[in-house]
């Protein structure tokens, strides 16, 4: 017996988003390489590469070391450590049980990597900036980069780049992915002009997965995919069919058309971007909004809900989707598979490694 | 041993935080019952206790649980639980190890609770919404709630309410606490119009608490004055010297005015009011802001900084203060007590108990 709020996962429809995923990526004769702090489970990660990916990506240490301890052996961590000796250490025990890729994003970055991890068997992929500038370095200064990390001793190769740009209405996915495939082709040329062969040439994300330029991109590292969330749904990305993870929640006031759910921050994440329509939506009220989020309320207006399906009494279960389903994953210690009566659950093995 | 980023508490500021705040209660006669959300940790829950708070408010039964286990002995649930059958027995063991204090704010509530729980002694009180329109009843209505329960054999003892609203700018916290003490007065009348006592008259907020009007409210119930955070600073509440709580981590990326650290959205949690300068503060550059807030990356633009201290370099360690420090709070197992070289850490024991 479990009480609400609580995250639940839909197996079916989480294997259909496998399927869907991996089948596109085949056909398209690209890797599939997903990001695993999306879902943080060991099983959602064994599903993902007996369906066909050929690794994972993970934004941590502590999630290619949650990873690895569960028998993934081939682990691309997608982000420009600082390499000081105590995260040497860890990458180099990480590099004795799994095909470990790292990130440089700098000449110093490289220097600094190079001066702890000489001696250990990585490969090594430059992030590049598409245009969501944050992390990478400018496409044309890429073979810059690469070419000192070679310099210091290091296995180049190739480019990486995250369009999280793609993440806006209007076309910005589209736009994203032609900025990703353009950046990533100039970053492949810079490293070229620096006689180093950008074998990898990887990107993605799950907005702009169905518009990535597979004649540039060797590899996609879409995350959010197996669940999709209510940004995915109101980007256009998935369907309300195809979202796989709720937070199965209560109603606990109700005044008017304002109804109040147990279901807050701390289970769904805060995440509200401009576009968004609130923080949140309700599986089968799609005409509802959840206008405010307290810690552990959601307030939800339900003044255009059909008449004929009427709003959710007091005491009803209703089914809210997360705005961004990796940081809801991450607020919580299991996902019950499908109800809590068939008495499974999954583990968040990955929650909180945050380093 | 331990890599950023992760979150420190600096336990001299802490212990003149709550000084502070059970001082001024003293002062002004109210008792002092600080929600326990914000923290999570038995270690200031003691701290707390010892320094003359009469008891500890919590948002779930999960937090009551946590914290009975820990020896806190009067704990009130300051949320209107829809009570199920199973959530009536857990609720029943905890009134055997401590004085327990429900929430109602509605007829069906009461009677539902009634039907669960008329054999177990516990205390009800009845919110009132005071303006912010979250849960609660209108003031005037909560003798009749009060008024039912009674009927049904539940013991009510008073109303309480939660100016929420008084977290924004331009005198709001002054507002909602005018309209905090006016909702209280409305409520207590109420229920003395159907003979019931109004003995609890319990308000009160850290940004609405020095406002708070003691003539009203016979108990306040701030939650993030251990700790302070960003929203409170920049609401006027506190100075960054009296911040004690903040993610310590890395520049992992420098481009012209733009740094990028190590702390993102699964550490610092993504709350931004839309009156906050941004998505968090740099405790040792206040002219910094904030500007995007992913995962595992914040952006901070740096343009603004004194020329003088000149921005943080590759690979320094930054002091990163969240927003809103209950959710920040929320995203780790433990806290590290004023530097990892002490090698002391407080559990969040309450971390996740979201039900």
């Amino acid at each position: 017996m479990i009480d609400t709020p609580y995250l639940v996962v839909d197996s079916g429809r989480l294997d259909a988003n496998l399927r869907k995923v991996a089948t596109r990526a085949r056909a398209s004769g690209v890797a599939l390489r997903p990001h695993a702090k999306t879902h943080k489970c060991a099983e959602i990660a064994h599903r993902q590469l007996e369906s066909g990916a050929i690794g994972l990506t993970v934004a941590t240490i502590g999630e290619a070391e949650a990873f690895a301890s569960v028998g993934c052996t081939d682990l691309f961590i997608a982000y420009p450590l600082w390499v000081t000796r105590h995260r040497a250490e860890r990458l180099r025990a990480l590099a004795g049980s799994a095909a470990l890729r790292l990130t440089i994003d700098s000449v110093e970055g490289a220097a600094r990597m190079a001066a702890e991890m000489i001696d250990t068997e990585v490969e090594v992929v430059v992030e590049v900036d598409c245009g969501q500038h944050r992390t990478g370095v400018a496409p044309d200064e890429a073979g810059k980069v690469a070419a000192a990390a070679v310099e210091h001793g290091l296995n180049v190769v190739g480019v990486f780049t995250f369009p999280g740009h793609g993440y806006g209405l209007s076309g910005a996915r589209h736009v994203a992915a032609t900025e990703e495939s353009s950046a990533l082709e100039r970053a492949a040329d810079s490293l070229r002009c620096n006689e180093i062969d950008p074998v990898v040439r990887s990107g993605g994300s799950t907005p702009t997965l169905e518009f990535a330029d597979t004649s540039v991109l060797t590899e996609v590292r879409p995350g959010v995919y197996p669940f999709n969330d209510a940004q995915q749904v109101e980007l256009g990305t998935a369907t309300f069919g195809e979202v796989a993870l709720f937070a199965a929640s209560t109603v606990i006031h109700r005044t008017g058309d304002r109804i109040v759910v147990d279901a807050g921050s701390k289970i769904l994440g805060a995440d509200r971007p401009g576009w968004a329509s609130g923080f949140g939506r309700l599986l089968d009220f799609p005409d509802a909004r959840i206008t405010s989020l307290s810690e552990h309320h959601a307030v939800v207006d339900v003044s255009d809900t059909d008449v004929a399906v009427g709003a959710p009494d007091l005491g009803e279960t209703v089914r809210v989707i997360p705005n961004h389903v990796c940081t809801a994953v991450n607020l919580v210690d299991e996902i019950v598979v499908d109800c809590p009566e068939r008495g499974v659950s999954w583990p968040t093995l990955a929650r909180g490694r945050n380093s």
